[in-house]
């Protein structure tokens, strides 16, 4: 059984409804609506409406969403409902700072194994991971069947860490690397570039300020 | 002068034009296309003309674009040919990977300080930035103008920490608090969210590998 085709732009909303309900139950709440969701995210409630009935039907008309089902729901529809083993390339600053950040594990994504092409580093750990040769790396891709990985390496390195890695069987990359990555069909990137998103923003400086 | 109203979608595609330009110069490129700006970030060279055509003429039909000036241009279009001055605050392991991650300076974003409130830490540095009281914030805020902030303080706090910013000024908000924040009109805020980015690629896995 197949989800019908979704438009992407929905997909990339849902982890943020997944969060919010996340909070929301935190917060012992049972019941919420989309008009609640909607205040809380800044987006109406007819658009939540709507992206969230391209997967089925949630809530009753008036009653609202029962919280934990919907969660539940959403983990299963974007696949979440279990752990994914990842991998990492680069134990530099940028990748001992996300071998550190916990939201990873405790969303279900773990970080088996950092690979780095410095001998100083390899044989080391980084927070709680093995550092690794990166020359090992198609070796453990393949023995552990791991299908997602982060990119972390310098801008220069990431093209080849990229096309590595899916040769390796890699599906999904989340590439800190400022780089565009051309990737084949089947193969998804994200990209993490907090300079490019500060230059989003410096756009609308002017018009606001003068 | 003022620019046209302008897709938001748009906007956000100039920082990946504006970093590939920067590549092609530091390659020694002079001039370029929109099938080779397109053929390097996997979207079409209609869409490229298109989004450029929203701000001027920036090449000849048959003879390109000049490399430098396009970027130039694209530079001051998001007005980031200047520096920017920004403080962010939260000095635990996030703040810590930021403070040391050298794009923001080399882009032109400055990080003057970094506030918190915890007493053990206000006084010492991180990276070359200052710690001070969060109670200082506003004052400094104000003392040096600053319209850019990186909130990088636990989820709990984010939403008090945003709050504040927009009373003291800020206009642009880079959020690493996995949470939404609601904002009065004239303030931006962009999100760093790498699960919600982990969980958008999760969900076409299944489709992809059975």
């Amino acid at each position: 059984m197949r989800k019908k085709i979704v438009p992407d732009i929905v997909v990339g909303r849902l982890p943020i409804y997944l969060r919010v309900l996340n909070y929301l139950i935190a917060e012992g709440r049972q019941i919420t609506s989309s008009q609640e969701l909607g205040d809380r995210l800044g987006i109406s409630s007819a658009q939540i409406r709507k992206d969230l009935s391209h997967f089925g039907e949630f809530g009753k008309q008036g009653t609202g969403y029962n919280v934990v089902f919907l969660r539940d729901q959403l983990k299963e529809i974007l696949n979440v409902d279990r752990i994914w083993k990842m991998i990492m390339v680069g134990a530099g600053d940028l990748g001992h700072a996300l071998a550190n950040y916990h939201r990873f594990a405790s969303s279900g994504f773990e970080i088996m194994a950092i690979f780095d092409n410095d001998p100083d580093k390899v044989g080391t750990k980084m927070g709680e991971q093995p550092i690794y040769d990166v020359a090992d790396m198609d070796q453990f891709i393949e023995d552990n069947e791991i299908k997602m990985a982060v990119i972390a390496v310098p801008t220069v390195a990431a093209r080849d860490v990229a096309a590595k890695l899916i040769e390796c069987g890699v599906t999904s990359i989340l590439n800190y690397a400022p780089v565009t990555l051309t990737v084949p069909i089947g193969v998804r990137v994200q990209y993490i570039d907090p300079v490019a998103r500060l230059q989003h923003m410096t756009y609308y400086q002017n018009e606001e300020t003068e």
